[in-house]
């Protein structure tokens, strides 16, 4: 380990907040307090303790960095450059928060290397982060120390620590041991509408102690006391809170100290006032060679030792699975598992819960998938998310494969964004559809930042029954349709429930949300299909015998209704197809031919699906008929609700009289 | 206060117990556990300690109870009707769960009396419960101790203590020392998935008291214990948590103690071991006379207390004011006050940003209406939600009217639907729109349950500018369109904004959403209009010369351009009508020849939103021309970004060509 004095360690931080403060004011918008603040807390991580090579960004055992408090982003783009990123160069710096530029106002995952996740929304980092360490030591388990043990740091502020997310973070790390988890806490005591003693008096180490984390303390300006607390972290048995007691802007005369600095520029007098009290006598986005000859340094400092893991890959038996896993790439026998899986359907057609469909997928997929993590937020035995297969991952077995989230629907989504961004393994999770509004920050993180997580969402509709109103979605499909890059599924049976985990489980660009019933549905395709239907995202699933009248769309429960209504208007001489709507998103993706054929030009145009209208205008113009939901649920048995709601092939038949 | 034997407590408690299980078991479907393990807490606080008198439900000053763990809700239902509200008849309990009935699956706020709160999404009513203890401290500080000084009560479980808004809660309410707020946790080391300990291992006490919280704990079936904690908590100078050891299903022979008991009937052998190990030999349904005197009487004891508040009421010199405040009602001088608003905004239509329109309407409206309690997630700068009038409501004064909520979304706007529950109170909070999605699941409960709360909602699209897509909502607006009963406005000016405030305001059964922009906006409504127009959801806000060939609908930020637009085609010989969309709930409210009016029949038909043209069919139909957004932002100046994303006033004209 290479060491510096505290004078060096100093000089080499106020590169940082130069930097930081200099970006700031030349796009005259950002946050200069929290690198400023956290300067040196992490120029002692990045110089000696981060196990990184800034030449290799994506060495799949290198300590992970997350900056929790994303506004604070020049830290990270800082620290980036300084250390040698060969993306983040001083002209990015230069563009921090302009059109196109790498350095966004918050850390946007893809944009550049070394941004691990992206950042922003409060208390996400610190939740993605016990997904990065889950996934670590699952991988360590299996494949070795000598390919998988690296840590995952986490600098967080206050505000990351109020938000909830941080309390189901916290105690599921604690929970699981997850001894390679470290957070720094940038404890400035500041946010920005002032003292946190405005809104807070949490005494946050002990919080975490009673989350069963190990907890220290220091000055976050004093090299020693930072150093100190990191090299106790390193053999820890537990995660570990370091907190870190800083002054938020620190350098800048008058706005240290108070949130002034927080999330504005500087302003040119301040900044010059800062240079001076920090003894940094360099202009703007200037670093003196010897400050960036020692960041260059740092940032190399890895080499030797990620030299050293490729040879241990390279000779490993294990070397192409892990390779596979890492990559991405799901198993080469994969599709020809799912057409056998669906061949067996086809031979006897089930007729089961959706939600029952699944946990047979899962059979399936689990058994030739091996880099799948499920997992529930303990509705287990409801979202059927736990094939034979799995055992639990725990702090005893982290070989496990199945994760008890506990009632922390937000925390596991957020875990969950962590495992995919980590790489290696493929993680879903379930809980009730309704409870897709506990964890949307975290979903929709997954679509910004394109990433593959499977969102398992059962009990999908009034179909639930008697648990009413609170636990029954009528908006929650609409909604999750509205948010970009995000697959929503909703099968109509054991066909197309497999259809739909094929195309979520290939799809590594994109998280998907699959929406299950609760109740038995009986089949709806009857005959084998080799092509995933689902992937067209509407396609006729019954077609009229003579020139159709009527076409009436469906998804999900809906389409047996549909298909039961056909049958009444067939025999009424109305002819009648049936299209099923799996996916709204995968549907608009075809092309304009496709689209007018599955569409149609029938006079009858009808929709239904047991939720709100909003989307289907499309399908069926402004003046077809919806039938579905217009306000809330109700307490009673599902059969009973269809009824009351007027949710029936009956009303579909009487729309098309 | 009258005292019972340990035995008689027991043999009361049962009476619970049998109608729990016999009525879960009638349903088929619903939750025994949490009713027969709380069984005994819940008998010594609703026979000794609570606060109520069961012949007027709406006493002002009751005790309120709240039952966070909200699956239990057999256990509020039997208390309800032991204790002799009178809409809970035995015939209600027999139809638990039935359509129609009071007694749905979970408590349904508005289905019967003395039922404070909807509860069943976890960690909500724990929430509520900081909002009922603000609203009572801050009429307490106005009132006095004669008309105001209550508790509140809260019956939480394990699920309710790791969903992360308990965390935000809990400091929270730390932080407010909130004495009156006492915190009863059914520790019953039971989840849906198993033991407790397969998803926590978090010390809970040690957590509570972390926030500052006093804290004790108790065994749950010990009536002597119970009734000690809880006779020590009613003198604390800070909330309570109280740690009740219970065993989940008490009583019965196989299934107490494990999660087999917690969300299924227990079925008929069990119910008849449960049955003789309680010693409880009575039919279904079947409350001995005794033990219904008992609870009835326990049911009246609070009626002298009640009596005497009364008379205290009718001598006060503010019973007027406070019965008004009560009753919901705005000051008769209301709308008087905003048509002078409107008439001063007439004379010199200002230009601002929709945010800053509405702090000067809060200026107003905040000196008229003194029962108005604004706040912020920590962006009270940025919401300008803190009008001049307001001081902080915080532990040293509770009369103040501003609570700095900080980072704390998701608990803020639980907090708000407490204390609209509470009522005498009117609460406003304020974050940025993206972070809906972090309180989303208690805006869908304001809905739901059909309360006042104002969600102020600023930097409501790209507009933001640089902070980037983590901070740009641009599906948010659709998304909040879908929840039923749910009012979102998005103001064009000053004008729109303060009436849109005037109907968030005089909407006393629907929450409302403000969603306004961080940019500075041009003055659309330029004349004074006594109507309000906004209450029609759309109009006309700039007619066309001629008959018009175009029609332009956009709603907030995107009228200016719409506007611009218009000025455009009209000199290139297209007549062009804007209509400004402030609110599509209430646009759909009108009646079917305003709607064609306002919607017209012109073939060009364009609509501006910078979101997702999700709802804006109706408006263009699906052939129609939507200039907005079709993925997320970036980080770049807003306007920038406009033009990068082609939301312009050229996109529209050349629509129209």
């Amino acid at each position: 380990m290479t060491h510096y004095s505290a004078e060096q360690t100093r000089h080499m931080a106020n590169a940082i907040r130069a930097l930081s403060m200099d970006a700031v004011q030349k796009a005259n918008s950002g946050h200069p307090g929290l690198p400023m603040g956290a300067a040196d807390v992490a120029t002692v991580l990045f110089t000696q303790f981060l196990k990184f090579d800034a030449s290799d960004p994506h060495w799949a055992d290198r300590d992970r960095f997350i900056l929790s408090a994303g506004h604070g982003s020049m830290l990270l783009y800082s620290l980036l450059h300084l250390t040698g990123y060969a993306d983040m160069t001083l002209e990015q710096i230069r563009n921090f928060r302009q059109m196109g530029a790498k350095t966004a106002g918050h850390p946007e995952y893809g944009h550049a290397t070394g941004i691990e996740t992206t950042t922003g929304p409060l208390g996400q980092g610190i939740a993605n982060a016990v997904g990065f360490a889950i996934a670590e030591r699952h991988l360590n388990a299996e494949f070795g120390d000598g390919l998988v043990n690296h840590k995952t740091y986490v600098l967080a502020g206050d505000g990351c620590l109020m938000e909830g997310i941080s309390q189901e973070a916290i105690s599921l790390a604690g929970h699981l041991k997850l001894r390679n988890l470290i957070v720094l806490w940038d404890d400035n005591g500041i946010s920005i509408d002032g003292k946190i003693s405005l809104s807070d008096s949490t005494n946050q180490t002990a919080r975490f102690a009673a989350s069963g984390w190990a907890v220290s303390a220091c000055d976050g300006h004093n090299p020693g006391e930072i150093a100190a607390c990191l090299a106790a972290a390193q053999h820890a048995d537990r995660p570990v809170l370091i907190a870190c007691k800083t002054t938020i802007g620190y350098g800048a005369p008058t706005k240290a100290g108070t949130s002034g600095s927080h999330g504005s520029p500087l302003g040119p007098d301040e900044i010059a006032g800062a240079r001076k009290a920090l003894g940094w006598d360099y202009e703007p986005f200037v670093i003196p060679n010897d400050v960036m000859d020692a960041w260059r340094k740092a940032g190399s400092r890895g080499a030797a030792d990620r030299a050293a893991w490729a040879a241990r890959l390279a000779a490993s038996p294990k070397k192409e699975e892990f390779t596979r896993r890492m990559s991405g790439k799901l198993p080469a026998n994969f599709d020809a598992v799912i057409a056998g899986y669906k061949q067996d359907l086809a031979k006897n057609p089930p007729a089961l819960a959706t939600r029952n469909a699944s946990q047979n997928a899962l059979d399936v997929i689990n058994a030739a998938v091996p880099e799948t993590i499920g997992g529930s937020a303990d509705l287990t035995g409801s979202n059927n998310t736990k094939s034979k297969e799995l055992k639990p991952l725990d702090a005893h077995n982290y070989a496990g494969r199945y994760v008890y989230y506990g009632i922390r629907e937000h925390g596991m989504a957020a875990a969950m964004n962590g495992m995919a961004l980590h790489g290696g393994v493929i993680p879903y999770g379930g809980t009730f559809l309704v409870f897709t509004d506990y964890c949307r920050p975290s979903i929709r993180l997954s679509a910004l930042m394109g990433i593959r997580v499977i969102y398992v969402m059962t009990h999908d509709s009034i179909g639930l029954g008697e648990d009413g109103p609170t636990h029954q979605p009528v908006e929650h499909v609409a909604a999750l349709r509205v948010i970009p890059n995000l697959a929503v599924y909703r099968p109509c049976d054991a066909v197309e429930t497999a259809e739909c985990w094929q195309l979520a489980l290939q799809d590594a660009t994109r998280p998907s949300v699959l929406a299950l019933t609760r109740q038995k549905l009986k089949p709806a395709r009857l005959a084998y299909s080799a092509e995933n239907l689902c992937a067209r995202g509407a396609y006729e699933i019954a077609p009229a015998d003579k020139k159709a009248e009527v076409v009436i769309f469906a998804s999900g429960s809906e389409v047996e209704i549909a298909i039961a209504a056909k049958a009444r208007l067939d025999a009424a001489g109305k002819p009648t197809r049936v299209v099923s709507v799996p996916s709204m998103e995968n549907f608009a993706a075809q092309d304009k031919a496709y689209q007018a054929k599955v569409l149609g030009t029938e006079r009858h145009r009808i929709a239904i699906e047991a939720g709100v209208r909003t989307g289907w205008d499309r399908f069926i113009g402004t003046d077809g008929t919806f039938i579905g939901m217009t306000g809330f649920g109700a307490s009673a048995p599902a059969e009973q609700l269809y009824e009351h709601f007027g949710i029936t092939a009956e009303a579909a038949v009487k729309a098309a009289g």
